[in-house]
């Protein structure tokens, strides 16, 4: 590997590295211990699990990769914050999580140190000439970093359960 | 900039991005805020401030860049867990907490790509021909993941303060 690819390769580990610790965290806790809140009065660790399953369903736009695979996960888990409306069963997001992450992987391990550098999809193609680092790549360390910032808490309220 | 001089200035703003969060938040905070647990019985904000200057502090060590700068953090914040031992105040953190991370962010931008891509300290040259994703940047990135993962907590229990 040449030492950008390898640059890229270590950005996409740290990501799967999170991915797989959140994936993992939730999937072991049954649908009571998912109901949980992470402080009092804030979100539910089901509903993190998904606000993170829509933001990272959006990354195919935001990464201009294809066309995402669950919109649907919008309007309860981006528009609106917890609480607010029922939420989908944990089988429901777990079956989203898997798609979306599996399909991710797949496109990332596809795309080149050229193209991790081209715009991000929330960017003008003027915008991007003037700051080149709103690129794809500054899209999958803010996210993996968000991610991480969200399983801090899921974690904390799993010491809460019985 | 060539492309894996950009990738790397990349990972280098996505750690200073989480770094300048936590320093704001903490400082935003009084001493009794400092001292709200996260979680019933769990680490403080304070303790979690100190274990994030320790832990970056080793950095100097992990990344083989020079002496660390208080490697006296680590009896309290690393090698104990928070509540078994007097913290320093707020007022040493802050001090510690910006001399390390102005040193840290100086040094991160002298390192060249291929710098960025040799060994850690943490592994033997040996290990090192046998897996070279052991190096430099996967230590940065594994590192700001560590960061935003706490400061996610922080985040929680600063909406219990008064």
């Amino acid at each position: 590997m040449t030492p950008d690819q390898i640059v890229i390769a270590a950005a996409i580990s740290s990501w799967q590295q999170v991915i797989t610790r959140v994936g993992a965290l939730c999937l072991s806790l049954n649908e009571e211990q998912l109901l949980v809140e992470v402080a009092p009065g804030k979100n539910r660790i089901l509903y993190l699990w998904g606000h993170l399953t829509a933001i990272h369903d959006a990354m195919f736009n935001v990464l201009r990769l294809e066309e995402r695979l669950h919109p649907e996960l919008d309007a309860i888990f981006i528009a609106q914050p917890d609480q607010s409306m029922p939420l989908p069963t944990s089988a429901e997001i777990a079956k989203c999580w898997e798609a979306i992450h599996t399909a991710l992987l797949s496109k990332f391990t596809t795309l080149g140190p050229h193209e991790w550098l081209e715009r991000h999809g929330n960017v003008s193609a003027e915008e991007f000439e003037q700051n080149s680092t709103r690129n794809r790549l500054a899209v999958l360390l803010h996210r993996t970093n968000h991610a991480s910032c969200h399983c801090g808490q899921m974690m904390l309220a799993t010491f809460k359960t019985p």
